[in-house]
């Protein structure tokens, strides 16, 4: 059976997965690229750019993002800052001409645009639709293989109130981001849908494993 | 030098260190006991009634709370679930006639009242002050001891920011309460003022260390 998987998806400790004021220059907003230092230290991170990287606790989480997916659904913020209509579509997303997705990727949006094809095996749709309709079309796409869930909280938390997820790596850092989106809102009782099992890193980060009961 | 302290405790995975609904049947609402489970288990709690109990992990955190401690401060709410002016002062808190503290307590409140003795060695003092006031009252009372902050998530959260706590455990819980009093609103940049080491415990919960940098 293929699985909806979440990975390497980070919260501070109280709770915020990206900060306020997201814009071109900062993806995160004020956050910057706080929340995600665990990751850019691991190998996974690293062999993107060409170089070795740490192959302890967090790179053991960091390294299971992709294996087996074939599909990924984001939210249009984790794709690009813009906001309403497009105002042009010469936006291709944060990762330049060949993304590290190499798989269909389902863009969630109120404001659809024709799909794009980049280098590597990533196409970009866009798609206004539920989470289980966009669930069912990336399913669809990824052939037998698994969907990830790619964020921001936004989306995360829409399929989790809709109880699409199978599986979910949670990283808490240990941060106060004090604004922006949280994670967690609205998800009363979530312990009696998963079981939950935390690890700690020494880079100060706890792992969640979330796992279908 | 004497320092102020937070002990055992807890907040769900999103946040909150008290559900919805206080009474005098459920003193957390809707969150009953499950908060202060991993608690319950261990040696310390335990011994107040007693009995034997787990001395793992957990029982390491818990402990630490009252040793060299000579003065608590609580808010309102951790002593009784009255709410505005005390329609009758019969009201000594839930601890029975020998509370588990047996040092002055100064209860934080709009609504002061005369102080309560009680067998052990406790006494409540109700007190309409400022965090850094009733602190200096509790420093005077504890004699050189150190200062405990008690809870709830209200009074510890003003402590935090006017930056008066020196070193704090809390523990995240395996929980999604979904509503009631949040600890960690407003502070932006707490990790600045602490180093933050979480240990993991078989019973599910992440212990965190705070201490002042
Ligand atoms: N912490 C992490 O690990 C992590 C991971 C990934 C991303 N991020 C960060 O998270 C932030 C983005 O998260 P976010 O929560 O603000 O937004 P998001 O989840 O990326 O996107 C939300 C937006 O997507 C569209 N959308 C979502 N669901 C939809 C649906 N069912 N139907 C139609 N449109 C839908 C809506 O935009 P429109 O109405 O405008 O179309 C909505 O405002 C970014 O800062 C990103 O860098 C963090
Ligand atoms: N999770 C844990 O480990 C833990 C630990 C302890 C307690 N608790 C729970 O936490 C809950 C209580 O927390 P809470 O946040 O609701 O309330 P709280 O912090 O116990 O008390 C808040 C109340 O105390 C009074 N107060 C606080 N600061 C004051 C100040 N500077 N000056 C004057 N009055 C002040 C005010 O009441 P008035 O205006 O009415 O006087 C205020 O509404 C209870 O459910 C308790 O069981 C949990």
């Amino acid at each position: 059976m293929s699985e909806v998987r979440v990975h390497n998806f980070t919260v501070s400790l109280d709770g915020y997965a990206t900060g306020e004021g997201q814009s071109l220059e900062s993806p995160f907003g004020h956050a910057g690229g706080r929340l995600m230092e665990w990751f850019f230290g691991t190998r996974t991170f690293r062999e993107m750019h060409g170089e070795g990287g740490g192959t302890g606790v967090d790179e053991r989480f960091a390294c299971d993002w992709n294996a087996d997916v074939g599909a990924e659904i984001m939210g249009r913020h984790k794709f690009g800052p813009q906001r309403g209509p497009w105002t042009d579509e010469q936006w291709q997303g944060w990762w330049g001409d060949n993304p590290p997705f190499h798989t269909p990727v389902f863009v969630l949006t109120h404001h659809p645009r024709p799909s794009i094809e980049m280098k590597g095996g990533t196409t970009f749709h866009f798609v206004d639709a539920s989470p289980a309709r966009a669930l069912a079309m990336a399913t669809e796409a990824a052939d037998g293989r698994d969907v990830r869930i790619g964020g921001g909280p936004t989306t995360v938390r829409q399929f989790l109130a809709a109880d699409l997820v199978d599986r979910m790596h949670i990283a808490v850092a240990p941060l106060f981001l004090g604004r922006g989106v949280r994670l967690w809102d609205g998800l009363e009782g979530l312990e009696q849908r998963f079981a939950i099992e935390p690890v700690t890193s020494p880079s100060g980060v706890t792992h969640l494993s979330f796992t279908r009961r």
